[in-house]
């Protein structure tokens, strides 16, 4: 970049205003922030269009938005195509263009756009519409956040074998109580407990304490077997909660470790 | 203060009774007691008053009661009042009374007051009833307890980025399941699962392990996919959980290092 | 004791049997197994005997085994009656034996004697039964399991401030979401939501993640609300975990620690 | 072993690519990999199956299925058989072959074969079918698994009193709380809590935070103290998940401690 440039270009401010990693200030800027409220209110919309009594009501409402929303997206998109040549990584002229087009980001502004283009044709566009949630990623800058899921993937990454050893267990538990309560209970209550794919689901619904109550055993027998499995998921609630918490407190105690070696470190 | 005083005035040994910063001895003073302990009541009263059953059985007591703590409450407010003077805080004349009635701590006895005029209207005062139960942060010293809840608020804090994760990957989690499951069992279960907002009734009822039963998926896909957030659902509790041990661990080994650092300070 | 005594007297010899302190070799005495063996059977037919089902067929041999376990529970008492001079905690002669019958260990074994005199009397004895079980602890040698529950005791008392804290936040927050959803569901379901006691039982069902399901709102606002309840029911059973996790944690760090100053101390 | 042999005989080979531990290569040889995947499918086809509107449909594939992969395992066995004298632990010739045909290992391969013949014979085989899953373990290299879940189970094992301290403690609670829960409201729901092993049922389902809603006290006692057990039922589930943390974490430390001490060591 010219450091002489004592007045940056509209180009260059339109840039530094678009993409969050060039912004010096803090937060975010203005144009983003209006950016990330739209995405979370057009996606918000999305979700409650489902709704026929809403939808029904506010046909005309939600089909204004949706354009709205797809305009400001399609002049969004064509601004960070005008400006993406600032950015040194893909370079100048249309190389540089073509090259920020096939990038993973823009290639999510692009399915972004897609809903209003597929509205026309009447089609379900619902999910591709939640989908622009992605794009707060990309706009907002999470900086502490993304460090923060680092730590957490980090985290669960360093015990994933014994998480791997809590899912196998979890496992040995689910076949062996569903087909315990199959052999128990597959009589008396052929719907629920007629095969093991079937037990398997009260199996999951009792494991994960959920207990919907659809099925439950109501033989003597069962009901201990069932007894005895309600007891095993607090085990597989207990097992991940523990080794997670140790993996947490090891990854805290291994930075303080490393502040306190840089602190101590005489260059 | 005169220190010559060797017999305090009237109005500083009530100041002392009242204030609860400026008992010296163990404890609660006796008046400081009975108040607690009618705020207590007060607000059980204002609970109960609400079952129709009890409250037409035993009108007349509960009418009664609710003037008595009224009553009580006003001679507390106007005995404050006359000694909040004691209090270098405020200051003395009836400019520092002013400065007293305006303090949050004063406006929240006013409030406490409000129940028994608005009884004499009829209007609904259960809510501003149970409000009372917030003066008890006032009326007890609760030294011990409000630093443990700063401990507790600080670890919160020094991981909200973490925490903040869990809550983003719970909302993802909420979308995405309610959104597969309007898909699957929309058509099966409209009334449940009819559009995303109903979905997400099921989905937060089965995220968090509650499991009312009072929507469940019926279809073998739905039930897998019921499985699935079940499991997550788990991962869910685990994760927060995890985080939260892990900053109070720290909190702990941070408090003692500084324990021994000022045991070992040579001043 | 006398030192010369080769073989010990008979009595000697009883009490050793009979009082776990007493008794040098590894685990327990024979005679206390199958005391400890008598008092479980004893206590779980106590328990399946209110099955009336069960107890019509058996009814003979349910009133044999009964006055079976209480025969031997005489004779035990009688024996320790015999041979409790023997510790020199209670003394000799008849004011030693008076001392030992009214110690609380005693009074327990007297205790659980009563439920056979009342089965003349026909009267429901079923709680004096299951009260033997605390017999247990006096019969068996539970020196690990006591440690490691004082060391449980200890953990939860260290952070007993943190933990009243969380109580409190949970009183609070039940006060707070059954008052809510007395507000917007009390006109709509009466039976459930008709008065703060009534929604009591609601939050706490949900707040504690149980959801039996036979309350749960039914309009929007409610169902928002609930859902809010759920959310911080998580929080509720993670914030107790965490700072339970980081006490037994900081158990175990202290526990090393003082183990190591030992080592390293040169007396 | 003959170290001239430049090319190791055909038997030798067979041995390398049957026997994980004799498998230099890294993972697992492409025949293990194969039986992997029969044992899973194999497991899942006898899960599938037990459900009577796919196996009505695909009886013969299903039939099929089983007797392709009882075959392969028969030739498996035949295989391992062949082979087992080339491991050094079981020496050579047909004391060998006898020493390892009685092995624990063996022992397992020849049940997974005996379902096809009861097949012959027309019995229930999925019991045994999925028993079949247990081979994986001898089938995979599973090194890094088993060494975390031996550090799980040591975990488990270094605070099994304070587990066992938790276990009575629920013990204790389920008895109290179906003993009151039975005296509260055996004779309004004689069905759901007429005696107290019916009421345990309720008991288990509320501790554990099931809650499956087929039994629920109706009184405004049994609704209060069904309360505090589901309160209860949370600190039933903190206690263990707190040891269980802390057990981790303390494994973890232990870890890296025997790590410093061997990188300090001179030798």
């Amino acid at each position: 970049m010219d450091t002489t440039h004592a007045h940056p270009t509209i180009r260059r401010q339109v840039y530094i205003h678009l993409e969050p990693t060039a912004w010096t200030r803090r937060g975010l800027s203005l144009i983003n922030r209006f950016i990330c409220g739209l995405i979370v209110v057009s996606a918000a919309l999305a979700i409650i269009e489902t709704e026929p009594e809403i939808s029904r009501a506010y046909r005309r409402m939600f089909l204004l938005m949706e354009w709205l929303a797809a305009a400001v997206f399609a002049v969004e998109y064509a601004a960070r195509l005008w400006v993406c040549v600032e950015n040194p990584k893909y370079g100048e002229g249309w190389r540089g263009r073509l090259r920020y087009v096939v990038s993973p980001l823009a290639l999510v502004d692009l399915v972004a756009l897609l809903p209003v283009l597929m509205l026309v044709g009447g089609t379900e566009t619902m999910l591709l519409r939640t989908f622009r949630l992605l794009r707060i990623v990309r706009v907002a800058r999470l900086g502490r956040f993304s460090r923060a899921a680092q730590r957490i993937v980090d985290a669960v990454r360093s015990r994933r074998y014994e998480l791997g050893v809590s899912v196998c267990t979890a496992i040995f538990l689910l076949i062996v109580s569903s087909t315990l309560l199959y052999l128990v209970e597959g009589d008396v209550q052929p719907k629920a407990f007629g095969s093991i794919p079937r037990s398997m689901w009260w199996s999951i619904v009792t494991l994960t304490t959920v207990g919907y109550g659809d099925v439950f055993p109501i033989t003597p027998l069962g009901r201990i077997l069932a007894a005895i499995t309600a007891i095993m998921g607090i085990g597989l609630i207990a097992m991940p909660t523990g080794i997670l918490a140790a993996a947490f407190s090891e990854a805290i105690r291994q930075q303080e470790r490393d502040n306190e070696r840089q602190d101590s470190d005489p260059r």
